[in-house]
């Protein structure tokens, strides 16, 4: 044997050799790990599928209903590659939560970032997710949300980095609401004269999956509501949260729902709320929480109740009359069966109105010691009123008496190219009469349809009250989540009635918590600011989708001269298509 | 006074001048009918409309279902703006039966001659009507038509020229058939695995209007159905045919059906039929008449009945088991009450699966001597077998096992530029094997999806022999009324069972009908013969919608390189879209 073969099978050799491809590959996945590309491969296309175990025609990704949920790390990009397979309809989709830093054409805006993807073409979304957080995406086109386009984006904390808290498992809780009516028909009632509301969901569902017309917890119920019969296999099967004893997990929950405001509670389960849109809050336990349309929040129980049992997890209809039961499913103690019905009856949510108890919840949401704190300054100063209008005898909603139709053009090209025509290029109002009286319906209840955009200089402060008021009739006035496309923002307060200069000095300057999205409550204010550090054009409106589609939304924009190549696939519509195709090189 | 003036007030002259300026407008009015462009701007929409009593969401343009009526003269211009309101659906519209001579751009086919118009975006359609005759108009997206996209389009002899027969009247019916599933959900169960067929109508309309669940001439039937009570002004109200006695009518009527083969017949009123889709026949009279989807004629009727009575009109169901109550209204003798019902039963239709007096009919229709006639021989010959099979489980029709599946790009932009990868570039087969057994299943039913196109010499002269064949199921042959875009053919004839080069001898080359638009019968063949003569690219295919939209049809080409200029706004999309954006002046 000669000294080199020797070596080469010696027993201490092999194993420094093991530890050395050992070390290498260690070495290969964590560089791998720390910013990798995620690739997906979507088709959206209409399906036949049974959300509240009725038949009917979902908008799914792949096949599946919600969409597939992504799961990446902070630092990553993620790639999908989006096929339209819907046979006569447009699709984008939104990453809501996700800024688009330096990607503002991929955040999924028809009209606003990009056009649409039209059946059988292909468009790839291309974005960094810089933030850890609870995130989800949707259809951004129509009402192609309600229409069951959406899905869960869940971004772990970078290789090497630790979340603020501790926890043993993770469960996801998508939530939203469900109308038997095709959304097709929701949105020609909605923009017809007469007016057709939608009326409220038939169904409330987790994960996609709900009950209609029967009830998991009917042997609870002094209403008639019958107990139902679900095959194990079927599609509206609820989707069990399989737990073990004395462990904490971390609910992530999303709201992408069309319309309801929620109510989530687990029973006889404390919650601890430790992240709201992908920023960590100061921890607080409450029994339930409320979460609104575009909200997300990740809390943590522990499993430390009676583990013989099981429990119920109930979602109810916050803000409205609700004429839509509970969507309900079970956490499910390892070993018991997850058919096992809980034995106590469904936690106790808060009444439809007690706004007390909601406005109790939001003011507890403070930003975790040491999150970024606001610019102490602004340097604009924006009042939205939301009024519900009419005109020429169509219901709409407006902001400061304009009301938003988008273009067919989107604005990222049209504004980056100067394009004449493309939208009122006069800029909306930044305030309403002092003499709006926001307790009673509008004297004159008419407004005008509008395209306009508020621009703002590129990293200047904005601070935006967003203003309730009374609705068309006497003695309403609603919840309205509204959402910033493109940032985060802090949420400086809210208030009751309308808003004064004095409130100003009420403003929480200290730890004020970073959100993208944020609730007014009826006949109430809401305060925030933003820095405007995000070239783009972004969007800001009710996340009701009913709402919007009736013009509760307004555009921002900042920096569109620092943006140098926005993707023609993104522009050929409209007048930058136009524009592009006879002259490409502008 | 002086001798000028007394001239200017001198009655002779006061006359002569009343004279000259009579004249001079005649010759002005003369010239502007002479060729005039018509102008017409409209609107798509969805609107909620009970063409049949029943209140659904149907697709009308200005607010209107079914659409305007187009009413031009030989050599005239149409112009048609066409904005899209609907909220996330693209949408053309396609003229049935213009041959779009030099315009082939505005043939409104998508994925064929252009691009979909998107929301909020307008197209402008400028074309021809060179030929009079009855037409139609009509969506050609996805499932449009079958969504009410439609209208009836008329063009009159040029001003001086003369029918070549004579009537006091007119009156113009379109036919249609009426579901009360969304074509959306039509269009999902379509192309799911498995397939969800969409059945019967629920109606037959007459100019858009129907009765479900009741019927006119409920006190003659022995079936339950009961007598209908219909409001006069109702959408669904039947259109009365208001006559006077003793006169000569001509009714224009069209087929723009979804599914629906059918059979008018006035009751005691013979139908001599004389134009049939824009080219005159040698008359001849009938008391039924079948009509086809896609198909079109006029027939004159006199009214040489008891003027104290009016008369039914009816619509029925030809060639499959008919699950649809007749369509039906009333010709209104002047001065008679238009709500006067009947006093005699309604026409006897023949039995849906007489197909005796079917082909009877089809074979008395001729051309009007004088007619042009076809070339003796032809170039080319194309065998088309169409074949009911599957791919991957899902259930299709394929044309020699070719399933034919549209571009994201256009035909005409991709093949004009000669673009790479746009579409299939094999051409699809032009035969199929001698040993297919027509008359039962196929013994492989699984075929391929394909877009290849057949490309014809400029100038050729192409005979098409349409093969039809049993469907999956046993002793199952369908109708399949095929329309060809671009150009009218020849009706060489008609045969039993499979085509047979002997049959060549039976073609009738003496007086065939110029169409169109033509039947296949069951277990039958049809030959056409056409002249490749108009550059463009030109869909031929079954005019059974759910039937195109599982892929019965074909794609003809001829003549691209004589084309100079495409617009732009019809190529702005997929990868001739991509090109302009890149490289303009290709």
């Amino acid at each position: 044997m000669s000294p080199l073969s020797f070596f080469l099978v010696h027993p201490c050799f092999k194993a420094l050799r093991s530890l050395l491809i050992l070390c290498c590959f260690s070495v290969l996945i964590q560089f791998t790990l720390a910013s990798k590309a995620r690739h997906f491969k979507w088709e959206v296309g209409y399906l036949f599928w049974s959300p509240d175990c009725v038949e009917n025609v979902v908008m799914g990704i792949n096949g599946q209903f919600p969409g597939p949920t992504i799961r990446a790390k902070a630092g990553d990009t993620i790639v999908v590659e989006l096929t339209n397979k819907l046979h006569t309809e447009g699709v984008v989709i939104h990453w809501h939560g996700i800024r688009q830093l330096g990607t503002p054409w991929a955040d999924g805006t028809a009209s606003i970032s990009q056009c649409v993807i039209n059946p059988e073409e292909t468009f790839v979304y291309r974005f960094k997710v810089d933030k850890a957080g609870t995130y989800f995406y949707h259809g951004h086109y129509g009402m192609q949300r309600s229409a069951g386009l959406y899905g869960s984006l869940i971004v772990d904390v970078a290789e090497g980095e630790k979340e603020p808290f501790h926890y043993d498992g993770e469960i996801n809780l998508l939530l939203s609401d469900w109308w038997h009516q095709s959304v097709h028909d929701q949105e020609v009632g909605l923009s017809s004269n007469p007016f057709r509301w939608i009326g409220e969901p038939q169904s409330l569902l987790i994960n996609g999956r709900g009950q209609f017309n029967c009830s998991l917890a009917a042997h609870f119920s002094n209403s008639s509501s019958i107990q139902c019969k679900i095959r194990g296999n079927a599609q509206c099967a609820p989707p069990r949260l399989h737990v073990l004893p004395n462990k904490t997990y971390r609910l992530r929950v999303a709201s992408t729902t069309s319309l309801a405001s929620l109510n989530l509670a687990v029973g006889d389960h404390k919650m601890v709320v430790v992240e709201a849109d992908g920023n960590y809050l100061q921890p607080f336990a409450v029994n339930d929480m409320d979460i609104y349309s575009g909200e997300t929040y990740s809390v943590l129980i522990t499993t430390d109740q009676n583990p013989s049992m099981n429990y119920w997890v109930s979602v109810s209809v916050r803000g409205r009359h609700p004429q839509t039961p509970p969507g309900l499913t079970i956490l499910n103690y390892h070993p018991n069966s997850p058919s096992k019905l809980p034995t106590s009856p469904l936690p106790v949510s808060p009444r439809w109105d007690d706004y007390v108890h909601s406005k109790s919840f939001t003011n507890k949401i403070l930003a975790l010691q040491g999150s970024p704190r606001p610019p102490v300054h602004y340097n604009r100063q924006v009042f939205l009123l939301n009024t519900q209008n009419k005109i020429n005898g169509y219901t709409k909603w407006s902001i400061n008496n304009i009301s938003l139709v988008l273009p067919a053009t989107p604005y990222l090209g049209s504004i980056k190219f100067g394009l004449k025509g493309a939208f009122d290029h006069k800029s909306p109002p930044e305030n309403f009469s002092n003499h709006y009286d926001v307790m009673r319906p509008p004297i004159n209840p008419n407004s005008t349809h509008g395209s306009g955009i508020y621009k703002f200089n590129f990293n200047s402060t904005v601070d935006v009250i967003l203003q309730n008021a009374n609705a068309l009739s006497e003695n309403v006035s609603e919840i309205h989540p509204w959402h910033l496309h493109g940032h985060d923002f802090w949420v400086l307060g809210y208030g009751e009635g309308k808003f004064s200069e004095k409130d100003v000095k009420k403003f929480n300057l200290k730890n004020p918590p970073l959100r993208n999205s944020v609730v007014i409550f009826p006949y109430g204010w809401t305060a925030i600011r933003f820095v405007a550090d995000n070239p783009g054009v972004w969007a800001f409106h009710c996340h009701i989708e009913p709402h919007l589609h009736m013009g509760m939304g307004v555009v921002f924009s900042e920096g569109i001269e620092r943006i140098k190549k926005i993707p023609n696939e993104a522009l050929g519509c409209g007048l930058t298509g136009k524009m592009l195709m006879n002259n490409p090189h502008t």
